[in-house]
Formats: C-alpha cells, structure tokens, sequence
C-alpha cells in the first residue's frame, strides 16, 4: 500500500448555508508537493433507502433536483442529523419521503460520491417490513412517490430522470440481492 | 410530469481555483419559494473510462483522493477539456492513467451526483481494443493500474478501498453487459 501524502496545512477558504470548502498542501511521498480543494460536508454523512413495500414493489421518489434544475427519479436519501443512528435516519427520511417507517434496516454499502473532491460518504441500506407512518418534511412541494415492480427493474436503467450514480449503486445492489436470493432470474 | 419551479434569481457566491457556489431563488408552482445553493460545474462534464484488457481483465486504478485522504481504488476518470469529444477524452484520460489507448469507445450511461446540490454529468463508457500508448498527466506521483479478474468482480464490492458511487454503478453495468452476452454467470 502506498504511503498517504502529508497534510502540511488546510485553510477554509469559502463557506456559504450549505458548502465549507477548505485548501490543503499535501506533501507526496516522492516530495512533490500540491494544493488541492475539497469540500468538506458534515461528519455524519447521509442516507439512502431502498424501500421495499412487499415481494413485488420498491418505492421511488420523483423530486426537483436544484443542481441539475429538472425532475429526478430516486431512491429516497438525506443527510444523517445530529446524533442519529443510520437505522434512525433512515427511518426519518422514508417517514418524510414516503410515508412509511419500516420494521428492518439492514445497511448494506457505505459509498463515497467524487472522493477526490468531497469528503461525503452515503449508506445505502435496504427496508423491509415496512409500515404506514408520515411525518412532515422540509420540502417546499408534496414528493409524488412511485412504486416500481421489482420484475422491471431493468426500465430504470433507461430511463431519462433516474440518472443519480448512488441510486444506480443501489438498484444494482438490491437486483444482486434478488438475483442470489433467486427472486429474481 | 410537474412543472418546474420558476427560477426568479441567480447568484454567485463563492469562487476558488475549482469550485463555483450558485445561489438560486425558486417559486414552485404551489407558491412556495426557497433559496438553493449548487455548485456548478464545467458544463463538458467527466468521462469515466471501463478499459477491458482482454476476455478476462479489466484495468482499475489506485490514486489518491484529496476530499476521504485516503487512497482509492476506481475506474479511470476525468474531466472532458475543452472541445474534447467524450470519445477523444476518455481516450486521452487512459493514455494519460493506464498508459492505453482504445481503439472503441462505447457510451453506456450518462450519471448526475448529488444531482440535488450538483450540475456535474459523469459519461460512463466501455473502452475495448485496446494498444499501449502514454501520455503524459499531470499527477503528482505514477497512478497504479491494477488489472482485475472479471470473475472477481463481486470481490470488488467487498473491498473498503472501492467505494466511489460512479466506480460502483459501471462496475455493475459491465456486470449486466457479461450476463446479457453469456461471458459470466
């Protein structure tokens, strides 16, 4: 394994409501030295869900993404509050989402998203057992929910508005999940 | 479909050598309005490159991630420069990476992350045929190659330096690719 550069100084350079970005100068094992940029999100990382509302059904959310300013299909995630457990926020967010908590959170996969820049980490987890049980959100309109046949699995890979990474992540998880379960073919 | 929410405003916020912060001020269609932040990237977007060595090996790589400090294993990636094509990009980027060119270059699936706070596109491509040929990078220390068993690619999952959302899904769109073609089980 190689050895990690060394970390000479970091500075915060720019913060705004939602973004810390702070500059390194990192020291590489063969002397050459750099400075890179990252931005820096909350230690506790977020969560995503995939819901499954019985044998035949995983529930999605189709919500207005500002970064991209369109319609996305998704799993449903969000950031993991103050204090929570993963199994806790997760609940939260489906409650929120899709109004539903579940009775099983199982985690299966802690991914990173553009770790060359970003120090964020999501927990995929899978829900199971799930039951009716709404709480309000922060969301500035109703999030339409859709349930999905599990056997169509495939249709979302070609579909226009499910493009988010860590979402096809998931759906390849859960389609592995099925797959050695024999679920699924 | 829903209705895009209105945007009544936008405005740069913060500026570094990498990242642009945009503050937007939206209505949505049922009146509410709210203020987001994204930041916004080049707008060519990132290539990230599948390269298949021969039936039984793809090419990752190991490089170190300034946003986790830590070093990571993935597919080849990169920005798309100016007036670059996605094919003549991911060319360059595993010249520059893993020291080959590909003689083709298939697009798979184009990807949002964190398309909530992000515009980036990451272009997933499958590069076959492929010769010796380096290029130059601008790295700081040599990137390690590491050929991989296509029939071990499930132990990729299981490994804590292969992480990365993008990284995942491609690995198993070719997983898809293999099953669809009868080359794995």
């Amino acid at each position: 394994m190689p050895k990690k550069p060394k970390i000479l100084s970091t500075k915060t350079i720019a913060r705004t409501k939602i973004f810390t970005i702070e500059r390194m100068h990192l020291r590489f094992e063969n002397g050459c030295e750099v400075e890179y940029e990252r931005i820096v999100s909350p230690p506790g990382g977020a969560v995503l869900i995939v819901p499954q509302l019985n044998d035949t059904t995983v529930l999605l959310i189709r919500e207005y993404c500002g970064g991209i300013q369109r319609y996305e299909i998704a799993f449903p995630k969000g950031r993991i509050e103050n204090n929570e457990s993963i199994t806790e926020s997760a609940n939260r967010e489906i409650m929120e989402e899709i109004g539903y908590a579940a009775n099983h959170i199982e985690p299966i996969k802690t991914v990173t998203v553009s770790p060359g820049y970003n120090n964020h980490q999501t927990h995929i987890v899978f829900a199971t057992d799930l039951y009716e049980h709404r709480l309000d959100g922060d969301e500035p309109e109703p999030i339409e929910v859709i349930p999905w046949d599990i056997n169509k699995l495939n249709d979302l890979l070609q579909n226009k508005e499910f493009t988010e990474a860590r979402s096809i992540a998931a759906l390849f998880l859960l389609k592995d999940r099925f797959f050695k379960t024999g679920v699924m073919q």
